[in-house]
This record gives structure tokens, C-alpha cells and sequence, in this order.
């Protein structure tokens, strides 16, 4: 791969709280891979392609670790419900359509060409229970060069007719899905039980097996609503708190990368285990809020020493930006402050912005950053269209972008490679 | 006036939670007065102009009952702050600037198209404490076809030197204001003493005075953050709640129309009052969510017979777009259900479009609905940039408009003019 360097005002974030900012400064690419910022360009470079981004911003892209693909066609739509009924009512039937593969391609197409323009260069996703549809959604995302993690869904009970499978067909699919998937180069498998009601003990148990045999990186929700909890407590008797219901299964982290959507209600020994196993913590406030779940406490979270990245997870969110996710989670921690706890501070921008590149992006490995060795994934930002009388400094424009910007990149590089 | 029709689908709302939904429907314009919705073009209308929209959406303009226009350059910035030392730091320095009419004109300019783009075609609006700036931004939206109420501030304490008046000055120069608005046909002055702190007795009284002498409107900020409450109780001993304060110098409704911004915090014998007096309340969800002031009960003041509408309040609100309001509205409404009071359920999306709608447009007299009679202010919004594969009804249409567009109509009508 070709090196060269793209120029602009470069911000990011490698320590939580505070933001690097280089105006008018050289973000390099060697191999693929981040090899630093400069002011000046170093020698050693002299020569290689320059893209010159003007007075435009540079950031890392950044990362959605709970987004639902095939949800994204019903986005903004019936949003006067609580989270079970909003299954029942809302994802159940949607996710239902993509047995027809046609309407899938369709759907997906939709889907993918949002993603591209957005600033998101790396995903977690939840497609549906269908093998073809879920490998047809990674084929798109290879197209676009997008490196996420997709998941075919497994559900074996407490779903409509339309959207569950028996035990047997779910983990020999899963099987056959996770072989087929080494077909892509970018994107990558990840298992996806979808909660503990949809997924049998013996499922479970089923799909821990498979994690072991091929090490694949897994997601599913985790603590979201109060409603969901007690049912977890109901159908799973011998565990004291829901994330254990994923651990008895060796589905909890550990080895392989693990990401846990949500988690509002955890208590204490579920928050022990996720740390001890280093699982992720996806948190989506805007969804949160949509289907009256609550306010995660984050901020103590990331006190704790927590991993956790920011989740768009539309349809629950109506909104894929990322940058819209970033001021969500800040104005739900100021609320959670005014109405729940005054002891621990609300989130501020570096904290959004820390959870919407490094935070998530160690999920994907070295990603999110623009510290040597980082992947390089960049997306520029006009906020010329952002009129003010103000002279604004670099963080105040990054702060008018996040706030204020319609979320999409004018040019957008993931793994060293510029999609548009 | 000519008489005229638009042609599209035709959505409104006459009475709170139900929507008329009128597809490929005849809007009539008569004298700038709406005439009335038909399936059929009636036969004494056959032969006037049709502007014809499609597919497209038709609503009433939307009313926003609060936004300060000099704070529109500094819209997200400055968000990691509660509300007085958000004043402190960001909104009393930017508006010292407006004592330059120069910055005036070109700040205005910007919030003027800002608020022409967008689907309000109605607000109430702080300036600052300058006259000739103040009379500046009404000669703008008087040109831009915007019949908007706009506020002289008045503060003569608690500001810092660049921005406070004498009480003497205060109130001559708002009598010379008044004056002068009388100039203009379509925009008009409203009283603006900023709010209790910012105001002694004195001045208070006066402007009690010039109420009674001119008949004018009047606009301010009510029990918004608990530690503003605190501080005015400190400054008016001789008070039992916050409105008091306003009611003791005769500004609190009644005969003129009042609008008072927030009301987080009211307690019994403020809403008492305000239900009594005709008190509008501009609900601003997301300047209490970014100034930590909390979540106003919005669902409670409604079913007690309040008058309610929604505002931007732009700065303490990021976006000038009433939809976001609408859906701010929504979304910290059930935050509210589920962490404050579980007896009152979360507002739906007709509750919503109803404030932003005909519960605001009140304030501006028959305004915010397509009954015959009502002012003829309307919006198209085109939303085939929104792709789905869903075939969507008329009330999910306007569900994902609200929550999804950039809030952006593609033509808009106020008072019967077409304005693009």
C-alpha cells in the first residue's frame, strides 16, 4: 500500500479527557496503519502524495458497536412503545421479511449506503436469523470496504413463527455461516445470540462450542430494561444476576472480543464480572431513552475502569450518527446527574469523543486513534456550512460538529484506504 | 390577496392526541386565512391557482415560543455547564457584542436565514438589551416575511457593566422601542425584562406600566433551574413562589399575552396562576437537558389545561428545529416516566405535534392549524430523501419527518405569502 499524508486541522483523543489537536498538521499513512501527526512534514516523507484538506477537520472514524442492519428500514418509526412491545410490534415482523432475499439486498443496499456516509467507519451489527441475508449484508459491506463485525441472530424460542429456529438448525447454520465468512478479507463473523429470552440453555451452550472452535467474537444485550430483566430471572433461575446467564455458557468475554449492548440496570457483581472479563460495553442512550429503558451509568463505568464505546442501535435510536450518539450520552449523564445521582458529574465532549473513537474502536484492535500503529481510519469534516460570527477555536469546532453537523464526512478513509 | 390551493397530503391537528390526516388533498387560502381541507376542489374554487406539491407532506408552520436570536453564533459551545455559569461565560459576553450594529446585522443575518429555512414560521424572540440592534433583526424577518414577536431585553442588575442599563434607561428606552416598532406591519415588539434577576422592582414596575399603556406582549424565563429559584426567592422575600415576582408588577397574563419560558420547577400555586391568568409555557426540552435544569411535566400541564408550546430556545438549545424539539419533548418525557413518576405517561407524538403546532401558534392568535379561518401558515416537506422499503402511512410519514429530516421544507407560506 502506498504511504501518503492527508493535511488539515487533526484532532483525537488517547487518553480519556483530553483531545490532541494539530491545526494545520500532516496525518501519515504507512502500510495501512497510522505513522503519526506533524506539524511539518518529516524528511523522510518529502515526496509522497499530500491530500490536502484545507481548513476542514480530520478525526478518527468513528465506532458503532451496536447498530441492528436490518432494523434500519423502520428507523424513526413507532416510537410510542416500551422495549418488549416494540419487539413484538416493530423489529419482530421487520426482521421477519429478510427470508426473502430479494427484499434483503434492498434493505441492505439502504442500509450499507447510509453507513458509508456516515462517519462511521467501523461496526458492530446485528443482521437477522438468515444465513443468505446476513452473508448478502457482508458482501455489501466488503464492497464498501467497511471492516465490521456482522452477526447472523440466533433465536430459538419466545419469537413469532416467522423468526425462530429449532436448536439444531440454528447452530448448524451458524456453522455453515461462520466457514462461509472466511470468504471476506474486511468483514468479520461475530456470534449473535440475540437476548437470553430469544436463546435455550442448550443454544447457548451450543454456540460457547462454537466460539471455542473457531474464536469468533461475540455481541448480544445485556441489562436493558427492567421488564427484560425479570424475565431473565424468570427463565434462567439459577443465576443471581443476567450477565451470568451469558457466562454459564462461556459466552462472557475472556479470550474472545465480547460486546454487551446497553447495560442500564447491571449491579455490582454483573460489573464485576465484565471488567474481570474485559467485556464491552456498548452504550446507546438515544435508544435508551426511545424505549424507556433508563440512563446507564456511564460515567461511573468508565471510573471503574469499564470498557465502553458509544452504540447508535437504530432502530431503538432512530439515528446512525455517531456524532448525535456523542450528545445523547452527554445530555442523558446531565439528566441522570439532576434526577438520579449528584455525586458523580455528567459526561463531557472529551468523554463523548474518547467512547465514539478509542473507547470502541478497541474493540476492532488498534483503532480509533491516530497514535502511531492505529489502523488508519479518518473522516474529514466541513463545518464551513456551520455559519457563525465566532472565531472558533479547534475544540470549539469540534464541539459545533458534533452538536450540529448532519453527521457526514466529505471524504472518509477505513484501513488506509479512502472509500470516498 | 389572491386565493390559491396547495395540493399534497395535508396533516394538522384540531384537538390533542388526534391527528387529520388529509391525503392528496386541497389546502384553501382566502384573504391569507386558511379556508378549509377538501378531498375535492369545491366548484366556486375551480379555476384558482393550484400549487401542486405531489407526494409531498403539508403542515401548518410550526411555532417556536422561545429563542434568544443573539445567541444563535454560539449554538453548541460551551455545553459542559449549568445555567448560570452557562450565562456567566457564554450568552452575556456574546450578547455585549450587539451594542455593535455592524456584528448585529451580520449575526442577524445569519439567525434570519436560519429561521427562514427552517419550518417555523412563527416565534418569540430575545434580542438584547440595544435598540438599534434590536430593531435591526425585526427589519430582517419583517423582510424575510416572518411575523414573529421580538424582545428588547431589559437588565438593569446583576450583568456585567457591557451589559446592563440604568433603570431610568432601561424603560425609556423600551418606550422608544415600542415606538418605533409601530413601523413595522408584520413583526411585533414584545415586553422582555430577561428574567427576575436581571431586573430590580423598580424596573419591573415600569414595565408593569408600559404594558398597561401599549397593550404589549410579553415574554420571560420562569422556575427553569433550581439554583435561579433559589436566588430569586433571596432577591423577592416578599414573594411565595418565583411568579410572583412578574405577577407583583402586573406581568403575569391576563389581558396581554404572557409567555414564560420552562416552568421545570412550578409548583402548585405558580400553575394555579398561570392557569388562571392564560400564562403560555414554552416548553424547551433540550435547554434543560443541556443546562442540567431538568425535566419540566409537561404530560401533567397539559391534563390541568395549561397552554403549552415548544421552543428551541437556542443557545441553551443546540438546534433551531421544532421537530427536534418535538422529539426532545418526547424522549424526556419518558426518561421522566421511568426515573421520576411513574403515574404519568410519556407524551406521544400527536402530544408533541400539537404543542409545536396549534398549542403554540395560540400565543399568535388563530395560528398553528388548517381549520377554516386560521392564519395561513404552512410547510412542505419532502421526504423521499429519507429511503425505506416500507410503504409507510400518512402518520408514519410524518413520524419519520419529525424524527429523521434536517427539519428543512422545501416551500413555506406564512400569513397567506408564499415566503419560498
Amino acid at each position: 500500500m502506498q504511504t501518503f499524508a492527508l493535511k488539515g486541522n487533526v484532532i483525537y483523543t488517547a487518553h480519556r479527557g483530553k483531545l490532541e489537536l494539530y491545526p494545520q498538521s500532516y496525518l501519515v499513512c504507512e502500510a495501512g496503519k497510522v505513522a503519526g501527526v506533524f506539524r511539518q512534514l518529516p524528511d523522510r516523507w518529502q515526496g509522497i502524495p499530500v491530500e490536502d484538506h484545507g481548513d476542514k477537520l480530520i478525526l478518527p472514524g468513528l465506532i458503532d458497536l451496536h447498530v441492528h442492519a436490518s432494523q434500519y428500514a423502520y428507523r424513526g418509526l413507532g416510537m410510542d412503545m416500551e422495549l418488549l412491545d416494540w419487539l413484538e410490534c416493530n423489529a419482530f415482523p421487520e426482521e421477519s421479511r429478510f427470508a426473502d432475499l430479494g427484499y434483503a439486498e434492498r434493505a441492505y443496499a439502504i442500509f450499507t449506503d447510509a453507513l458509508l456516509h456516515s462517519a462511521t467507519t467501523r461496526a458492530c451489527i446485528f443482521a437477522t436469523l438468515h444465513r443468505p441475508a446476513t452473508l448478502e449484508l457482508m458482501k455489501q459491506l466488503e464492497n464498501a470496504g467497511l471492516p465490521c463485525y456482522v452477526g447472523k441472530v440466533n433465536m430459538d424460542r419466545n419469537s413469532p413463527d416467522t423468526l425462530r429456529e429449532t436448536t439444531g438448525q440454528s447452530l448448524s447454520e451458524t456453522r455453515y455461516w461462520l466457514e462461509e465468512s472466511k470468504a471476506f478479507s474486511k468483514v468479520k463473523p461475530m456470534l449473535t445470540p440475540r437476548f437470553i429470552p430469544s436463546c435455550t440453555d442448550e443454544l447457548m451452550a451450543g454456540l460457547g462450542s462454537l466460539q471455542r472452535e473457531f474464536g469468533a467474537a461475540m455481541q448480544s444485550h445485556l441489562s436493558e430494561n427492567l421488564s427484560e430483566i425479570r424475565w431473565v430471572s424468570e427463565l434462567c433461575p439459577n443465576t443471581r444476576f443476567y450477565g451470568e446467564a451469558y457466562a454459564q455458557a462461556g459466552l462472557f468475554g475472556g479470550s474472545c472480543p465480547t460486546v454487551m449492548a446497553h447495560c442500564v440496570w447491571s449491579g455490582e457483581e454483573e460489573r464485576a464480572l465484565m471488567k474481570k472479563n474485559g467485556v464491552f460495553i456498548a452504550h446507546c442512550p438515544q435508544s435508551n431513552i426511545n424505549v424507556s429503558s433508563g440512563i446507564a451509568p456511564i460515567k461511573n463505568y468508565l471510573d471503574e475502569g469499564q470498557k465502553v464505546g458509544l452504540g447508535s442501535d437504530v432502530a431503538g435510536g432512530a439515528h446512525l450518527s455517531i456524532f448525535r450518539a456523542m450528545t445523547d450520552a452527554i445530555q442523558s449523564s446531565k439528566l441522570r446527574w439532576r434526577l438520579v445521582d449528584q455525586e458523580t458529574p455528567a459526561l463531557t465532549l472529551p468523554d463523548a469523543f474518547y467512547m465514539a473513537t478509542k473507547g470502541g474502536g478497541e474493540f476492532f484492535g488498534k483503532v480509533g486513534s491516530f497514535e502511531p500503529g492505529y489502523e488508519f481510519d479518518a473522516v474529514v469534516m466541513d463545518d464551513s456550512s456551520l455559519p457563525t460570527t465566532r472565531d472558533c477555536t479547534l475544540e470549539e469546532r469540534l464541539e459545533r460538529v458534533v452538536y450540529l453537523s448532519d453527521g457526514s464526512p466529505c471524504a472518509k478513509y477505513a484501513a488506509g484506504r479512502r472509500l470516498f
